[in-house]
């Protein structure tokens, strides 16, 4: 049987979830795909560090280029995460012909499109099905079996630590804070958590799908981004009276040649299959011209189900290895498309203000919107929230307005003071 | 451009969805996959017949052969449906060095073994993406690049009519007749449902899933299957009160070397992401040693999404045709497990009997279930359900049993008459 010699760059989560995942599958890889896989070398940075599994000494390394310039390696798997020096790791790899698996959403939306340019020119492959929803097939399906589809839209629920807490926050009615210390005494949040609910990586991962499926490339910081930390308890019961569920929602569309994305909480209503993915999950949802809508959903995080995506690229390489299989049959971002990028778009919004309850309120309200040409969908007051009861929360669902013109009636409500504060402005994606 | 010509076994609701999503994305087709593909030759068994696509006349023939023995045509797509001809149309394609894709679950489930063989001495590729699941990627998902999991257990809702007619049974409250009559007039039932409502269509695909995904061949008729057609209102309010969905349910776990396998209305809690696919749509949930549970979701039958799984397919092939790459590197059926099949194993059970309503009657039962160590999870008892109310309706839920127990403890609550009746037994999936 045919050895493929492996490379890791990285003995992290990641990196060790695809260690233990090659451990326990390994009978069964060369069973199915006929190739013994063997991870040779492993770069670790800090030698002192407690690694989840047990790996002999000698197999570890200080030095990257011990293992990319090794020539007996032909595979280099790279889940050290972060931009650099990540980047310039993985490009000596493919230089000097090796295959290249990461799981590095954060270099590859930044320096993807270099990175596949030289694999192309050193015939190797580059493979990043661990990129985006973790160890949920997605890359490889939505890029591969289904270019009979051509996609309009694209939505993610991408980060679990965020999906964690707004599910909590939606079952215990627990406060936001409350929830994030749960989740980091869990090990589901970072004790840093400002990547995770400002909504930072999730913005990779969507950049990442924006070229995979429309081919542009759209930079994370180019994405408007908008993560978790602003969302309020009230916001989630509101919605839950309309019959909606609040989510962490990576969005992108095409629409008469403008491609409208965004990242931020939104609404989705009950009957949307994405609203019942829950806690740590993660899922991936596209609507395509044939196929129509497709779900996908599994663990977008941890090292088993991370590691086990990461090791099926490594099998997917080893057996065209072993086979003699040509290098080019794989996922590709594109970059080619010339779409307009604009952020926000048309959509339904919901709206929470704080008005002074007096009468008249409401109308001149309602008559802003109205003199915008916003139609309003649902419209809920209740009995004022302060001591003395003189201020009264208005929410409301208007239809599908662009958000520009939103915005411009929410400032003239401002300038005018008929509200004493707009609390919040959340999308609401219809089915 | 290399321009790759497929001729095709049938132009019904799957044929003419291939022809269809070939039409709309051929364009992005020739640019993603640099391949121009062509359906040169169709099929057509009723000439006469009105057809959902606009052919010109030139392209149908009625003899298949013409199709397999053109020189010309190097993909034939059979998606006549039925076990016979169709095996025989593409065994002999195989064997003159076609490469074929098929749509056709009964086919397969049957014949699979000997037509994957025929392509392998061939060296031609076998695909069926379209078999099991319609447009979900559901095949090249779990078999590709997930042989870095092995899975210990699949659920599937593989059928879209009784999907419907479930989901309509439970919204409304209305009867099995009157839902079903509502589908054929929607088209999402046909005019003879025997096939789906009794869970034969189900069985054929998971006859096939088995195969792929625990290497060993049950035949349709070897899976315990049983259709909605007993599923009553009346627990299906029951299971609600329990906080279950019932669903029509293809399930198979791995359990001590032995295959537990079976097709039947199963109750799912509604935490199961399962609970939540609703109407016509359909869904995957697979539970891998790395990756953890999986779902795939997405329109399992209709014209276009099915098509595109089967056009899908076709771009593979012809896109490794144009590379020159090898056609080994595809999802296989595997037969070669020593995994003991059973039908039903160890599960939970939902019971609904009607006693006689006289003291004594409860004790009996429980009893009963005692003496055979079976343990009670859930009891409700509700007040009679005839005039005189001399039956009541008992309604269990039983802890983890295996299912010849509970046999022969329900055969001993008959025997001694315990029960009047014993009106449904009903596995219960916890997540």
């Amino acid at each position: 049987m045919k050895t493929v010699k492996v490379g890791l760059l990285g003995i992290g989560n990641v990196g060790s979830g695809t260690y233990k995942a090659l451990e326990m599958n390994s009978a069964a890889i060369e069973k199915s795909a006929g190739v013994h896989l063997e991870i040779v070398r492993i770069l670790n940075r800090r030698p002192e560090a407690k690694r989840a599994v047990d790996v002999p000494k000698e197999k570890y390394t200080a030095d990257p280029y011990e293992i990319i310039n090794d020539p007996e390696i032909q595979i280099i798997v790279e889940v050290m995460g972060g931009v650099e020096p990540a980047t310039t790791y993985m490009a000596d790899a493919l230089k000097t012909g090796k295959h290249v698996v990461t799981a590095n959403k954060a270099a590859l939306a930044v320096n993807g499109k270099m990175l596949q340019q030289l694999a192309m020119d050193h015939h190797v492959m580059l493979r990043f099905e661990a990129s985006v929803g973790g160890g949920i097939p997605i890359i490889n399906a939505v890029a591969d079996p289904l270019v009979s589809n051509q996609y309009d839209e694209v939505l993610g629920i991408l980060n679990g630590t965020t999906n964690y807490i707004l599910t909590k926050m939606t079952e215990n009615g627990a406060d936001y804070a409350e929830v994030l210390k749960d989740a980091q005494a869990k090990g589901l949040a970072e004790a840093d958590p400002t990547a995770d609910v400002e909504g930072h990586d999730v913005a990779n991962k969507l950049s990442i799908l924006i070229s995979l499926l429309f081919g542009k490339q759209v930079l994370p910081q180019d994405i408007p981004t908008q993560g978790i930390t602003s969302v309020s308890g009230l916001d989630i019961n509101y919605a839950t009276e309309f019959g909606y569920r609040i989510k962490l929602i990576a969005h992108a569309r095409k629409e008469n040649g403008r491609l409208i994305c965004s990242v931020e909480p939104t609404l989705l209503p009950l009957s949307h299959p994405m609203a019942a993915v829950s806690n740590e999950f993660n899922a991936v949802f596209v609507r395509g011209n044939a196929v129509d809508e497709l779900m996908f959903y599994g663990k977008g995080a941890g090292p088993l189900p991370t590691g086990s995506a990461v090791l099926g690229d490594v099998i997917d390489i080893a057996n065209c290895i072993a086979k003699g299989a040509a290098f080019d049959v794989q996922p590709l971002l594109h970059y080619d498309s010339d779409l307009e990028v604009i952020g926000e778009g048309m959509a339904q919004y919901y709206l929470r203000l704080t008005a002074v309850d007096q009468p008249g309120v409401l109308g001149n309200i309602a008559s802003t919107f109205a003199k915008h040409d916003i139609g309003l969908k649902s419209v809920m007051q209740r009995a004022g929230i302060n001591d003395k009861k003189t201020s009264v929360p208005l929410i409301f669902i208007i239809y599908e307005t662009e958000y520009k013109t939103l915005m411009s009636a929410l400032d003239e409500i401002r300038e005018k003071n008929f509200a004493k504060s707009i609390d919040a402005v959340m999308r609401v994606q219809e089915r």
